[in-house]
């Protein structure tokens, strides 16, 4: 298969994820505040979706577009790691969102496993960033660590694109059973399937299609960066690319 | 990292998975019985995690244990197919011990978004086993559409691992949610993290564990099962082996 089939789908699938993640919660969820109150809760799946699982998959295949590859790879670099900061800063207001509401409405914090799994996610998320930057970016950082420390890196990469899937199905799933009691108001509850439900289950098909497009991209050893040759001869594709 | 430490970490982790879900559902959920009952959901989760994750992860590995690469192939792959296969029927069991505990409580089938990632995961499973009878068990099968289907044979079948975690720990934070209420009869609800509550969740824990260390074991080049050379030189590692 060629790449930038792959490529547009994956761009269009995360594009659809935050339109759908955005349009539930804005419309049925009530909107969007930052007081304590559900409005303020309804930032945290835009905010995970959003940073999390799009911009994370975007950053994870940057490397992937052949067009980049005859191009210095110094500015490729500060994209990657320029969204993935935008990313965990996302995440960690979508955090900030969870534990506002909860501490305003008297809900105890991290306790369901969705939470567990997805702390975890974060944490790793970011040590993930400080370890990437230190190795990869800075200039002080040697070839030999770098080599040390790629397949790590690549590896770590794919699978915490796995647990944030993980962290937001679990996590709309819950909601759609908090949300969607039928307990007056004319609203139906989520075992009837009413359309909120099915437009929230939807994204998470597109969360889960999203990621898997994602992963196969980055499974695929024919789109990975050709690593520069030293005597000048062109680009061999190799697994790892440990140049600066 | 050596493969044998990765792989009885492997075979722990898939038993304590196992003792878990089986100790959570026999103790805290009531135990077991097929009359339509919640003890019959109770089948549910112990059959979900020992096939679809424990004894499915099992099987994806069991061509990477260097002491198995010297031997003929034939009963590896029959061992392989045979686990997957008591994995399949196990995992269908699962589905219908909760189909027919919701039929007899009149409960919808197939609403929530665990059930929607649930039932395709099983499906993909189950055209996965097929493919992979008609493919590689077969002896009419060509040895070029072996080689071509192998790699997705591969990809597939970790992608299956993937899914079948992201349905575990939905299931998992779901039925929590469902069981402990905390209303009446000295139960406490599962925000105030009781015993059970923790239990569980390190149960789901486990379970993502497992699934790391079995997609950690797959994605290692070194422990593929090497190629036999056509020339009588021994073993050629390569990424896919299609010999029958």
């Amino acid at each position: 298969m060629f790449f930038y089939p792959s490529y547009l789908l994956c761009l269009c699938l995360g594009i659809l994820c935050v339109v759908f993640v955005s349009y539930w919660n804005a419309v049925w969820r009530g909107g969007f505040a930052w007081d304590g109150s559900g409005k303020q809760f309804n930032w945290h799946p835009v905010l995970m979706v959003t940073g999390l699982v799009v911009l994370y998959g975007n950053a994870a295949v940057v490397y992937r577009v052949p067009l980049t590859w005859g191009q210095n790879k110094t500015p490729w670099k500060l994209l990657h790691a320029g969204i993935l900061l935008l990313a965990l800063i996302l995440s960690i207001v979508g955090l900030c969102a969870v534990f506002g509401n909860h501490n305003a409405q008297h809900i105890p914090n991290v306790y369901s496993l969705h939470s567990w799994i997805g702390i975890c996610t974060v944490a790793l998320f970011a040590s993930q960033w400080v370890g990437g930057f230190a190795a990869f970016l800075l200039p002080c950082s040697p070839v030999e660590f770098r080599k040390l420390i790629k397949p790590t890196h690549v590896w770590m990469g794919g699978i915490i694109l796995v647990l944030s899937i993980i962290s937001c199905i679990s996590g709309i799933n819950e909601k759609l059973f908090f949300a969607l009691k039928g307990n007056g108001n004319g609203s139906q509850p989520y075992k009837d399937l009413p359309p909120e439900a099915l437009f929230a289950n939807f994204l998470g098909v597109l969360i889960v299609a999203f990621g898997l497009v994602v992963l196969y991209i980055l499974s695929n050893q024919k789109w990975q960066r050709p690593e520069p040759t030293h005597d000048g001869e062109g680009y061999r594709p190799l697994q790892c690319d440990v140049e600066s």
